[in-house]
C-alpha cells in the first residue's frame, strides 16, 4: 500500500474553484422533495436532480472543469475519452462549449442513440470492437502522436473536484444534512461529494451506494487495496466500472462513513416512484441513492440524495416503468 | 345566442387576484427549454411545466382559487366534484389544505391508482356506475340537502381565473411571447390563459389545441354555439370533455386567435421527446401544446407552451415510451 498512501486527494478549495468555474455554465439543478417519498422513507429527503444537468448527468461538471483547465496548446490538440455512457456526452458537450475537439471511443455495440447524442454534441466518435481491438493502443496513438489529452472518467483531481460541485450546490440550496447518499461506480462522484460534505457539514454521515454484485468499493475497503471485480450484471449501466482508481479509493477510504448495496428490483421501484410521484425520468444508476435512502434512512433525519442522471434508453425505460420489473 | 351574449368572462384583474392568492400555496413551476426541441421546432420554446404542479397538473390552481373563496358556512358544509382525473385530485388537495371536506364522484371504472391518490389527499370518494346510476341526482342530494358546494371542472369564473395564473406566471418568468399554445378540453385552461396573455402581451397569438376527433371548440366556433361532440377516442384522457361551457366558449370566441388539432401519434412522439430530452414525465394531454408547436411554430419566434400535467398510469406511460406508439 506504499504507493496508495502517497496519493493525495483534491481539497474542498478545489471543489470551490470548480464551482466558481461552473457558474453560468452548468445548470443549477433543482432540489426536489416529495411528501409521499418522505412518508415512505420516514425522513426528509432532498433530491438533487442531476438528471436535468446539461448532458443529462452530473458528469458534465467534472468534464467541463477538466477541459477548462487545459492550457492553450493542449486545448488546441483536443481531448480523447473512452465511454459508452454519460462521460462521453459530458466530454463532447464540454468540448463543444470550450471549442476543444473531442474524440470519443465507444464500443461498437453502444446504443445507436448514445452514439448519435455524442455526435450531436460535435464529437468525433470512433467505434471499436470490445473483443478484438486494442483500445489502449488506439488511444496511445492519439495521445502520443497527436498530442491529445486523455480525459479519464473518474480518477483525476479535476474530474473529482467538478463532480463535488453537485453536493456543494445541494448543501448551499438546502443547508446542513444529517446524511448523504451517493452512487458509486469508479468513485468520482462519491469522492467529490464526500470532500464537499465533509467540509460543509462535518456531522453529515456520507453513505456510498453500490449495486448488489457490484461492490468493488466494499471489497476494496475490506482488503485495503483496490480490488477488481467482474462487470456486474445490473440495470444500473452507469455502475459497471470494474474497479476504483487510486485517488477515488483513497478519498472513499478517508471520508465515506458507510457503504451499502441496492438490488435491481429496488432500483426499478425507485424509478417508478420518481416517475409517478415527481414526474421525473431517472436512469437506473441515478436511483441508487434514493433506493438506499428508502431502505435505511433514520427517522426524521434530513437526507441528501444525489440523483446522478436521467439518460436511459426509451425502450428500456418503458419496460421498467410498465412492468415494475428489473428489465 | 341571446343567452351566450349575456355571458361575462373573468378579467385580468381576476387572474391577478388568483395569482396573489396562490403565492406560497401553488408551486412556481419551472420553465424548461431544450436546444434539441428548439432545433426541431425552428423556434424558441418555453415550456411551462405544470406537470410538476401540486397534484401533478394545472388543475390545482383553479381548484384552490375556487375553494379559498367559499365563505365560512359554505366551507363548513364541504364541496363536491365529479372527476376521474386531475380535477378530482386538485379539489381533494385544495380541500385538505383549506380544511374543507371534499366528496369526489368517480366512475367505478376509474383507475385504482387515481382513486387511491384522491383518497390519499383526504377526500371521500363515491363510485358510481356510468350506465346505471344517476350521478346528477346523487350530486343534487349532496348540494340541496347537505348544503355542499359543487365545484365544476372548468366553467366557473374562479376556476378559469385560477387556471390563468399558469400563463401569468410564465410571462412573468420569460417576458413577452409571440405565440402561446394551450390544450383545450372543457376550455378552463385556454380561457384563463387567453385572458392573461391578452393583457400581458397583446401581440401574442393565442392558439388552442384540440385532439383530432375531439374538436368541440372548432365546431362550436364554426357554428357560433356550443356544440356537443361524442367523447373522442384518444390517448389524451384529459381532453375528453364532450362540450365547452358558456363562459369558456365565450372566452375562446373572444380571445383565441386560432385553433389546431394534433394526433395521438404526435402526442406519443412529444411524450417521448420530453422523456429523452428533458427527463420529464408528461401525460398525453399535457403534450398537446408541444405537439402543435413542433408542427407549426413560425421560424425564430418566442413560443410559450403550457405543459398541462404529468399524471399518467405507469403501464400506459411505459407502453407509449417503449413503443413510440399511441397506446
Amino acid at each position: 500500500m506504499a504507493t496508495l498512501d502517497a496519493i493525495s486527494i483534491p481539497t474542498f478549495s478545489d471543489v470551490e474553484d470548480a464551482a466558481a468555474r461552473l457558474v453560468g455554465i452548468a445548470h443549477v439543478t433543482p432540489v426536489m422533495t416529495s411528501a409521499h417519498l418522505d412518508m415512505l422513507a420516514g425522513a426528509q429527503l432532498f433530491l438533487k436532480m442531476e438528471s436535468v444537468q446539461r448532458g443529462g448527468a452530473f458528469k458534465f461538471r467534472g468534464a467541463y472543469n477538466a477541459l477548462s483547465r487545459l492550457d492553450g496548446a493542449a486545448a488546441h490538440h483536443g481531448v480523447v475519452a473512452f465511454s459508452s455512457g454519460n462521460h462521453a456526452q459530458a466530454v463532447a458537450l464540454a468540448g463543444r462549449m470550450l471549442g476543444i475537439r473531442a474524440t470519443i471511443f465507444m464500443p461498437s455495440d453502444a446504443p445507436a442513440a448514445k452514439q448519435a447524442a455524442t455526435r450531436g454534441y460535435g464529437a468525433r466518435v470512433i467505434l471499436y470492437d470490445r473483443r478484438n481491438d486494442d483500445r489502449e493502443a488506439m488511444a496511445r496513438r492519439l495521445v502520443e502522436e497527436d498530442g491529445q489529452t486523455l480525459i479519464p472518467p473518474f480518477d483525476h483531481p479535476h474530474i473529482i473536484a467538478g463532480q463535488g460541485t453537485a453536493t456543494h450546490e445541494l448543501i448551499e440550496q438546502v443547508g446542513p444534512l444529517d446524511r448523504l447518499y451517493v452512487p458509486i461506480s469508479g468513485g468520482g462522484l462519491i469522492a467529490g461529494s464526500a470532500i464537499a460534505a465533509a467540509a460543509m457539514c462535518p456531522n453529515c454521515e456520507i453513505i456510498g451506494v453500490e449495486v448488489a454484485g457490484g461492490d468493488r468499493a466494499r471489497r476494496s475497503l475490506d482488503a485495503n487495496r483496490i480490488v477488481r471485480i467482474d462487470i456486474p450484471d445490473t440495470i444500473a449501466d452507469g455502475a459497471q466500472a470494474p474497479q476504483m482508481g487510486p485517488i477515488t479509493f483513497t478519498a472513499v477510504r478517508a471520508l465515506v462513513h458507510r457503504l451499502t448495496t441496492v438490488t435491481d428490483a429496488a432500483l426499478g421501484q425507485a424509478m417508478r416512484l420518481c416517475m409517478e410521484r415527481m414526474k421525473q425520468v431517472v436512469e437506473p444508476t441515478g436511483c441508487m441513492g434514493l433506493a438506499a435512502a428508502l431502505a435505511d434512512a433514520p427517522s426524521g433525519a434530513r437526507i441528501g440524495v444525489i440523483i446522478s442522471g436521467g439518460n436511459v434508453d426509451p425502450a428500456v425505460y418503458g419496460y421498467i416503468i410498465r412492468t415494475g420489473a428489473s428489465a
